[in-house]
């Protein structure tokens, strides 16, 4: 529906929320009309801390996650297993396995995954960049946490060859049945991974 | 929970989304990991737009509605019917109206309806101004648009007690079965006021 509203101002201000993903024009046009009425300094904080963001924030040199700094927070921070990496799609995956508080050791952070229909191959990705990590040396072990799509699998196996070369024990982050997932719904080849890779179970208590 | 980012410029930002109505810390994070993800100039754009928008913005001084100019466009058109007013809460119910195409006279904005819970009284709202319009003469029909809660209702009878002394119609919107309701879910007080408020059959093909 291409609605027009009586102002220019409040209709510039709705399209751009409308860009946002999962926000369409209705929702757009309540979250305008909510920073109209408040404060013309809250509304005037809440531009700058965006502007601000995208112009100041940077990239970790090492492990390409997003920082205030050159170097991340996490990658220099001494208390952290840095013969450990994990290689992850996006910023957003590092968030998500520091919440899990089960990984100590440092990122590595791709950029995406290998998409041939997307346009997206290898060197568009930190694949050379993690090559390069390795080489240098002290990583003993690199764990793949990349989806468990077609994409993520063609991305773990490129990276699987391009390390072969050196010492170093590559895992991936196991496949099977959610916690609190129940076996009736679970589809059949995750099921039947999770009998592949089962643990014992003694270990299962684990972590 | 009260989750850190490694980056206060992020943590900054997803706060001031987080503040929006509707979207919690989850999606603010989503949506600021999008503007990331887009050229700098988009997320100033993006930023100065709103900055812009709650600077520059004004209220129409005749019905106070929001507006680029001092009068409104609705107020300039001369093609529209000064005669009829129509009152409703907010800037919101003004698009709704519009929408309806149903209705080509003016408008005016109370800003609110009255509500002794919130500490709103008539003082706070743009009745005053709406006796003086009505005052000043020009106007043969005032219709009372407001919603249909005691809060509603209370605005609507203060509203036409400081009207009456004036030679003006004032009317207020039907209540009634929604169009596509069906009776057997239509509760009964609306069910009531639709029989009490019967049309001619004849007169309902209108409009």
């Amino acid at each position: 529906m291409d609605q027009q509203y009586s102002s220019v101002l409040l209709e510039n201000a709705v399209n751009e929320f409308a860009k946002l993903p999962g926000i369409g024009r209705k929702t757009a046009l309540r979250l305008v009309l909510h920073l109209l009425r408040q404060e013309e300094s809250e509304a005037e904080k809440f531009g700058n801390t965006i502007i601000k963001l995208c112009r100041e924030i940077k990239h970790c040199h090492v492990c390409h996650n997003i920082s205030d700094t050159d170097t991340c927070a996490i990658c220099s921070d001494p208390s952290r297993d840095a013969s450990t990496l994990c290689v992850v799609e996006n910023v957003k995956e590092v968030m998500v396995v520091e919440n899990t508080r089960q990984f100590h050791g440092l990122y590595h952070v791709l950029g995406g995954v290998i998409s041939p229909m997307d346009g997206i191959g290898p060197a568009d990705l930190e694949i050379e960049s993690l090559v390069e990590r390795v080489a240098a040396g002290g990583i003993k072990e690199v764990i793949l946490a990349l989806s468990a799509t077609m994409e993520g699998d063609t991305t773990n196996f490129y990276i699987f060859r391009k390390l072969a070369p050196f010492d170093v024990k590559i895992t991936i982050i196991a496949r099977g049945v959610s916690v609190g997932g129940e076996l009736e719904y679970t589809d059949e080849i995750t099921l039947g991974r999770s009998i592949l890779n089962r643990t014992l179970f003694s270990e299962s208590f684990k972590g």
